[in-house]
């Protein structure tokens, strides 16, 4: 079992966060799994995650001053294992966990996944509660000086055969509940803790393990980014997608700035090995946060991001809550010539303050792409030449009889439509944070 | 009330770490103080201080694996105050706390001090414990993202009403046993803790505000060093001593880091206000640790430690077990001239890799003085001109009539015998690491 | 001959570039010294001190494009040495050097300074030129890895023999000129020179070492800023006045952040040794940068800064055109209550982002002061207590009868009344970046 | 013109440097030409590459002080481009320059390289020579502020049109000369200079222009490192190869540090880009440095480079004096199998401090390698499961039918013996710093 074969392709889902940040319950879930069977299922949407913190009790809480609220009570099993929070996740009731929900998920065709945070929670340590079969306590298994900076809950576990024992243990709970999707939360980069932002590297690795051990094919997601490009081969050999930057939202700046990511982690996308932009802020967002709207992104600006991270080969998330989803929306996550991006090998042409230019080529059939995204405030023509675009080391013009131009169809992804290669340059005048992009193949 | 007032001069006395770490007890507190009393007393010594973690409760404990263990028990009162374990320190029982023990040693004419951690008992916030006088409980006080990083029972002050609160409550406690000293550790640089070393420059405040509130003149003493030299404003108002260096022992290349340190600080002496370059590893030390052992220091280092720590003005706490004290040492500690060095202006003259050579002048009377130190580790001449000695904007020469040479005294302080200035240069051939230092004044 | 002799109070003048950047010329330095000499001799004022690039030939350069133009030709005798460019300089001339003009400025009573680039000419060492006195030729001394960041003349100097000789060779020419005061630039902060902002550390001792050679007291002031807090004492040993603070001018942000620089520094000022805030830029400025204007200081904020450079103890140097100074701008410099200050100690009592408050102690006759200065943008009012005074350990209240409040005196310096002090407060309303220094002491 | 086609493998040949140092002439460079093209050839090596300065008169030098002699003499046309010593370079007299030798060298069916730095010569500016076919001279071209921190002779090149005037005037000469080669020196990482080691990003830019623009394909190799893995993708758009380490040379320690390079570089190695993992220091060495010898490599740690170097793709520059090459050397040269590697696709299984696991994919026929290395100073088992290998993205394990593993052999390079594979698991005992490399195909 190669964990690269769990994700053979840039996993496609939806997450709870971007909606409903700590607060989303079973019935939610339900619904938007409901929807993505229905409409989304199709064309390559699969994973339905419930995010950070399904384990707190909100009743009472401060919740009012704290996005997480320190020493809050945490539902917990008898083996400082954390369980769903059985006001909010009622099927949990009686021990089963998250097993009910996975369940139902599954039959709809799915998949399910859950988030987690780096470690063991802090008031097992201080309970001193067991670790399922072992003799040591989680006191002596939990590192008091290794916190999270942003989320009270857990201690970094030890390097020692009693912490990988723990991750063992919630390891084979997730298995037995049906978990297909873990996103690990505090170890991709565990800044500020000790000035060390890959001080994380062994839980990853203790992490992977248990995987293994449990017999069960999940992904594994590790956050929050920014991730290190000097540990890129350390990330490729235990996880599955990693991310790139700090949390992404509806905001141009953030969306512009993933275009000098892209270009970091070009060289790095490979089969379940994926380099991850983070969710897609699209649709309706932000109830959870006391900010609910329709997306901030302009319409141009939500084409630029999908472009992107399907060029890219970036895992899709997608952060709206589906039920709400306009039609605009739908036909963004629903465009096949765009989804099959994913599995093609991306190159940047060029990148300045204004624009941005990638090719892809298709390995199988020799087909190759080309994007222009105008990254500037205002219109703007952007071209690129047949020669820039065989600069890419994947690109083989050869295999498209370039010579005989009126053979070459250029076909405008998002518009659906096909003219032929009538120059040598490729050159459009793109509205601010537009983008285009053209297949180039053979006109048959 | 001025906090510069509570230590006109920089405190000398002894301290339990060095010999006890985390062990000692009522006991062999009071039998050092005892000690104090009989033989040291009439030389300037004062303090008895009780170092860190009287309040641990050490039995069924993992001592053997860990200096300070992880999730121990501790000592608490009902308001998140830590109080001494009552089987180290009897006395304590029955809610007295440090009462008694100070009261004895008061009774033999000495001070009494103990060492606190910076913040609240991470076990009062996960048991949302009370905080005196007020409505708020120790979760709501504490900052589960503030710890430290190398001791694990606290978790870091808000700075709300809440948190100055509590530092007031505790303060009002310590008050009341009769506190005269206050070693506050993980506070004065607080490194590595998100890589901000200055991280508690509030709770330094609030730790002085409390200290004014509480009425009695505590003097307060800030670990652990490096302090950051261009915080020193901020310390000299706040506190009366803070640490210079990370931990000093008995090893030569620590000894000779201090010059460097002395150099830095140098300006920064004044009344009530004293960089401190840590206690004096004398003696008897390390039994607490498992390394019983005479210091490792030479005496030659021993006399260039304590020239240096007088020269410089630092506080002079002693790491040994008094009652264990040889001739020699005891000698080292109750020299008057060399103590008498602590209230005159020192001033470095010239300082390199192998030899460093200082002057201190005594405001008021015009003498002054010659320290040459052998930092190399062979024997070698050391020279210091007169000329030299007046570069001290502090030592003023026509204030000594030194045209006349024979009216000038050269005193050798550690060797207590003086003769007449024959040259305008003092030079004199030292062993390895071996000082001497000259008092300059008028033959009368 | 001890270097702190030369300058035993912070060194008053006036400086050429505020006003003529690198194009003064000796009548315009002529007429300053002569409007000196009449109006400010009386108060202390006594420097007048050329600036930069007095060697450059301007004629026919680029000085539209650069301040200090690239591979410029500059004047320069058969020993590597520069010399004034006789164009600008018409009594240099022959040989004579700067000897003319600096006898016309002793002439007056004044006395003459200079400044000079750390290192030796970069022509000089690509021509292979003389040292005088040796057999070395300037591109043995020249380390052509040293260079300066923003001016392109000089190469630094290497630590050998030869380097030295040749310091030795142009301090030997200065002092033949007459020259009184010498400011180094490139020397005190090297960044960005290889990220060492301290890497001419040994061209400081060789420019010290020449200077005691030379025979001559010459006052060494060494820029640019920021100077490294962390090497104090190394300033203090082997220079007079150092740069605090990158290129100070006529804005409210850089005034402001003096304050954090004073609280940085106030403990380093001593005889013969002082932190420098840099120029005064008051009066008539900009005229050699295409900026002639007349500073952009509100009078609340030149009343602040004056205040606050003569209570730390800065040398004072004028930016301004002499010629042109109005009688508010020459009010400010001929108030001998508040230069006075330069003698006394400073001690910061508090600050933050909207005030600061400073006292200092006259130690020769108990006297003391208080020092409100409102650094927010609207009006404020600012207190400070008697005892808060009294927290500095250079003030001694007991040497003032402070029970009877009516026998102290209460002077407001810069309006000269004087009332009584009725209350343990003072307190005043201030006008936004305003000050008011009161002198407290017996009222006779 | 792609320059990716310039180099569609990994660059192999001979370089000056590592034997002769600054003083290779011109009868010592086709001397090894003419073993390289008798010797070498057939096996794919063809560079010949003069190293640093070629141009530099040693006559009457500091060469027993400097390896580069600061302001010495160098041999430039009157267009400010540098020109070979004609003393060391005879056939280049008369302003022939490189021709006649680069002749040479194609007549032997080779090609010929030089070495440049990045810049413009210092003594063009100071003497303000012309630029070709423009009307700024070198002064204006040359930014004054732009050193090398090790090399004294240029210059940077400012980001203006007479800038990249500059770099073309000087392609276009070497293009005439017919070089096809540069290494471009102080350009690939500029540290120490200003603290930012990617300066020089738009003189790599003005490089790659003027390469373009010569019309010849001339590949372009760049110095020092390390490069800075997040500037890749710059490196790949622009350049052929770059050096990921600093200079590499005979030592363990550095080539053990090989290993964490190769595990940062290994995905992003494609066509005609290639991180550079330096010149083989093999054979005879160090004659021109004063310390001529055979190289310090063991045999083993021999084995060890070569299969790392050519495993990983890097350019393979020989630093040998080929005339004097071993037959032991010569094998490891010319070992086609082993060199066949470098158009495989690499992927790092498994790195600690004591052992490194490699393998390799042939994408074109299936097959693939697995490289065992004992990094560690003992004898050492190090064992590769099958799985592992397939754990490479890159590697697919059906195209040979692996469950008949009778039908799969597994054969060593370097023995040259094929046996059948008899387990999942590869496993061999190593001595200190040796490796194997087996190639796993179908056995037919």
């Amino acid at each position: 079992m190669n964990k690269n074969d769990f994700a053979p392709t840039p996993p496609m889902g939806w997450n709870s966060y971007d909606y409903y940040d700590t607060t989303v319950n079973e019935e939610q879930v339900k619904a938007n799994a409901d929807y993505m069977a229905k409409h989304l299922k199709k064309f390559g949407w699969e994973y339905i995650v419930v995010d950070i913190q399904w384990y707190a009790h909100h009743a009472g809480s401060r919740r009012d001053q704290f996005q997480y609220i320190p020493f809050s009570e945490l539902e917990m099993d008898e083996y400082s294992r954390l369980q769903p929070d059985p006001v909010r996740f009622p099927s949990s009731a009686g021990g089963s966990g998250f097993g009910p929900l996975a369940a139902y998920i599954h039959s709809l065709g799915l998949k399910f996944g859950i988030h987690i945070m780096r470690g063991i929670p802090r008031a097992a340590a201080h309970a001193h509660s067991e670790i399922l079969d072992t003799d040591v306590t989680a006191d002596e298994v939990a590192d008091p000086s290794s916190i999270c900076g942003w989320n009270p809950d857990m201690y970094g576990v030890r390097d020692t055969a009693g912490g990988q024992a723990y991750y063992d243990s919630i390891l084979r709970l997730y298995a037995s509940w049906g978990v297909d999707f873990i996103k690990c939360d505090d170890i991709c980069n565990t800044n500020p803790y000790k000035g060390n932002p890959y001080s994380a590297r062994r839980e990853i690795e203790m992490l992977s393990t248990a995987i293994d051990r449990s017999g069960r094919p999940i992904v594994l997601s590790l956050s929050p980014g920014p991730a290190l490009i000097d540990k890129a081969w350390h990330y490729e050999t235990h996880a599955n997608m990693w991310r790139v930057t700090d949390d992404f939202w509806d905001d141009w700046k953030l969306l512009k700035d993933m275009f000098h990511r892209c270009e970091l982690w070009q060289s790095h996308v490979s089969k379940g090995c994926y380099p991850d932009l983070d969710m897609l802020p699209l649709g309706h967002l932000g109830k959870g946060f006391g900010q609910e709207r329709q997306t901030n992104f302009t319409c141009p600006e939500q084409r630029t991001m999908m472009t992107l991270w399907c060029l890219f080969g970036s895992p899709l998330m997608l952060g709206a809550e589906l039920t709400q989803l306009d039609e605009w929306t739908l036909s963004l996550l629903t465009n096949k010539e765009v989804l099959a991006l994913a599995t093609c090998r991306p190159w940047q042409i060029r990148r300045d303050d204004t624009r941005a230019v990638w090719t892809a080529a298709d390995e199988a059939d020799g087909s190759f792409y080309a994007a222009l995204f105008n990254l500037s405030d205002e219109n703007r023509e952007i071209s690129v030449s047949m020669n820039e675009l065989y600069s890419s080391p994947y690109v083989h013009g050869p295999n498209l009889n370039l010579n005989n131009k009126n053979n070459i169809g250029l076909r405008d992804l998002w518009k659906g439509e096909t003219t032929a290669l009538t120059d040598s340059e490729i050159s459009r005048t793109l509205k601010p944070h537009d983008c285009v992009i053209y297949k180039i193949a053979s006109a048959q």
